[in-house]
């Protein structure tokens, strides 16, 4: 659609952004990005997003849609001309957003207190991260990603927290491949993807930035 | 459809299963509905939902849908040719996906606090439930429902919690209509239909089930 208006408010570790990045890339629309400097959040955020005030905001036209899995439902609907991101059948699409949340329920909270919480509560986090991605391994299978031959839409909420494993992995001191080989190859499958590879920060980048906040807030 | 087996994995106060009942309804579709016997979970319900093993469950033809708004939007796609319950235009669907979300993260747990804690976090759960119903006061505005004229989404998301409205006034002492008479306007104008008042358990027998709870458990 000729002009179209689309402009980002992001921040870059965000797992939540990430995703945006990737459903965008994969319909192939361009847009403006603006990174946004959290803690300090910006006169538009605050205006574009005033209930939570976080990122990622996609603004369409001057119109804000927020939260990440509502946006790239947004974006696949809106531009449902090009490569789907959700499958076409209704049970399908119920699995598919089952597991996306379950995701935002489970590998979020997991991962919350891994990276920001004290050391003494980390091997409770890694137990819980375990234990969900064990349960991805499993809805994944031998499939090449989650909605079978297709990229999409849980490969895509996943993707996420995909970027930030090697974090995971440093601050509990473990490896994720060990448990999880599948997943481990699924995300390097996705990683070829050139939507997925430039929507993604470094996994070094985010670790260094955890790394250091956490010794600046003595949580190690 | 003709020769649809529809089966509905239910406990009767929960506000959950309330949203798919009024769904269900909506599109006028037959269903068995099966009262689990909570906290005992039955061998279908483990089996149906093994994630999380929660009702509700619509069983459809044999095969699960988990997690209330998404069973919503399943039973909203497969049936398509009947009345529509979320909107048409991507924007306002991701507005009311915004609001149904909203009040899951924020009335749920207020809500919570206000029915299971002790006594002394009652208050607590009074300010966070005001204040979110204050806002989705404002979100409805003079609207007779949240999507305008037409009863949908948002309004099922909420008349779930609606049923218990008279529970947590009691738990917490304390009137919604005084700073919130719009809202308990559309509550009543909703429950007006027939597939609302139907599928709703009463206000005064969940009431009593809380509060005897509370008594057994000595939050009180």
């Amino acid at each position: 659609m000729a002009g179209e208006e689309l402009i980002l408010l992001n921040f870059w570790p965000s797992m939540f952004g990430a995703r945006v990045k990737i459903a965008l890339a994969e319909k192939g629309l361009r847009y403006e990005e603006k990174e946004e400097d959290l803690p300090y959040k910006s006169r538009l955020l605050r205006k574009m997003n005033p209930i939570y005030k976080k990122v990622p905001v996609l603004i369409h036209n001057g119109k804000p849609v927020c939260e990440s899995l509502i946006i790239v439902e947004y974006i696949d609907e809106v531009w449902s001309d090009r490569v789907p991101l959700l499958p076409s059948h209704p049970y399908e699409r119920a699995q598919a957003r089952f597991w996306a949340d379950y995701i935002d329920k489970k590998i979020y909270r997991a991962a919350n207190i891994i990276s920001w919480h004290s050391k003494y509560e980390v091997e409770e986090g890694k137990k819980e991260l375990m234990e969900a991605l064990k349960q991805l391994e499993g809805v994944l299978g031998d499939k090449a990603y989650f909605g079978g031959e297709v990229f999409g839409f849980v490969d895509i909420a996943l993707m996420g927290f995909y970027m930030c494993f090697h974090t995971y992995e440093t601050c509990a001191n473990f490896s994720i491949e060990v448990e999880c080989p599948k997943l481990m190859e699924w995300g390097k499958r996705c990683f070829k993807r050139e939507t997925v590879s430039k929507s993604l920060a470094g996994p070094n980048k985010i670790c260094d930035l955890v790394m250091s906040s956490r010794k600046k807030f003595g949580l190690d």
